[in-house]
């Protein structure tokens, strides 16, 4: 591994255990169904890339810590309520998520439609909240574009999309599963790298348009994983897309076509970040490590 | 019917109608499934009274209409998503919600699911837009409080309380049917009331007293049309408590005691409003209102 590559693993881990504190400071008691189910979603585990991106662009800007970490703490919440969602037995019905039980199997269906609520509920509470200090103006703008990201418009427009797809019989086509990705999974990486440029009262497009290719650039590679991936490293049922006959980008491109287009977007992702020159290193190495990483 | 109980009815109409006007701009269009439930979800009908809390509040302070729309039509979102998942079958399994089919029914609980999830999200949209050019520290006060209200310690706590109660072989005491019945009906009240003090940079304590009897003399009057209600009228199935066995106000007072102790909760809340004078008329007439109103 090159020196910068070491560096942003090192980064990625800071980012995964500050978020995860503070997460476990800010997330109801364990004393209740519901809060046990609230911390087991969102602290079992995962990458937190999306925080990792709202720490290191809002890093850039030397926002001051105590700010990106609400930031990354409530992009968490609404990626896990999402997880917690989607794994329900009338959307994906997964059974195992990192390695461990999904809510409902864990508890019941009724904890997990209630968990993954509160957990979107506490995403807008952290980003209101004084303590931080963020300025009212910048929280409010925050959680306007978070609203946007996740809503009907964004992330769960991209799931209903997702589910509606399923039962047509025509597969979609590639520009229909860029849109598609780009609501899905692209909306809230692109809110993620914007909050730091909100925070830091900075122009957010640089890092809008780094997210937007690293998002399709890391889409692609669940794709390649899914394809040809280590079910007991992933932590999950792999090869779901082949058996339901779904399209993907390597249905559509091939392996060779979809891992030489997430090549592509990898350096699209790293020149959209040259207005910030070496602060931006870890943000550079995140997008050659989607290109690598294992599960 | 005397003067201030018209007043009332023709406000009450009013708030419904122009939270309705607002909200059938601000929700996405019908094409889609996802817009089409959230439209059903939110447009179906129902007394608006949390809208009318919110703009009567705000008018005792004289802030600007344009403002307490977007408070009166962010609360119904909320209280319109949790409507949706309550309904769900892991939930209380409800096919009917005034008189229409419930939106598991009318699409599946995918869709339900989904549209409840963009409906919360929707609410902090509307709070966080700059349009209606409510102040960003009154918003973003807004958004803290309304999080609050809806989450774990608030709504979903409440209904979460009301799950695991089903469960346990001991029925619930009053002090604890109190508890539940002001996380999972109260606290969206209070929000409602409160938000007009918010927004008019008052003290929010009178109308939180007000809203916090209110809401508690509400439930009441459901626990006591549950026993005695008109299905028709409700537009929904009664009787579910005594068929299930559940501790409510009713059950635990009697009859009488029930309605003796929603006359003194109305009482007290009316009391609250003393500061405001006449000017607090419409919200007197609410609270009078929700002694006698048949569904």
């Amino acid at each position: 591994m090159d020196a910068e590559t070491l560096q942003f693993h090192a980064a990625l881990s800071d980012a995964a255990t500050r978020t995860e504190a503070a997460l476990a400071d800010w997330l109801p008691p364990e004393d209740t169904t519901l809060g046990a189910a609230m911390r087991h979603a969102v602290l079992s585990g995962g990458k937190r890339l999306r925080a990792f991106l709202a720490i290191e662009s809002a890093a850039i800007f030397r926002v001051p810590a105590a700010q990106s970490l609400r930031t990354a703490a409530a992009v968490e919440c609404v990626h896990a309520y999402s997880l917690v969602h989607d794994d329900l037995p009338c959307m994906d019905d997964d059974d195992l998520r990192r390695g461990q039980p999904t809510v409902h199997v864990k508890w019941d269906e009724a904890t997990a439609v209630l968990s993954g609520d509160a957990l979107q509920t506490l995403a807008f509470e952290l980003l209101a909240q004084p303590q931080g200090s963020i300025d009212p103006r910048l929280a409010v703008r925050l959680v306007l574009r978070l609203a946007q990201a996740a809503g009907a418009a964004g992330m769960v427009g991209g799931q209903a999309f997702d589910i509606a797809a399923e039962t047509t019989a025509v597969p979609l086509d590639l520009d229909s599963i860029r849109t598609l990705q780009s609501l899905k999974t692209g909306a809230l990486f692109v809110w993620s790298a914007e909050s730091g440029a909100i925070l830091g009262r900075s122009d957010p497009e640089p890092l809008r348009a780094y997210a937007t290719a690293l998002g399709q650039a890391f889409q692609i590679r669940d794709d390649l994983l899914d394809v040809d991936g280590d079910p007991e490293a992933a932590g999950k049922r792999l090869q779901k897309d082949a058996e339901q006959g779904k399209a993907t980008f390597v249905s559509l491109l091939g392996v060779d076509g979809a891992r030489q287009k997430a090549h592509e977007l990898v350096s699209a992702a790293c020149d959209a970040l040259a207005p910030y020159g070496s602060a931006a290193g870890n943000l550079r190495g995140a997008a050659r490590f989607v290109l690598t990483r294992g599960n």
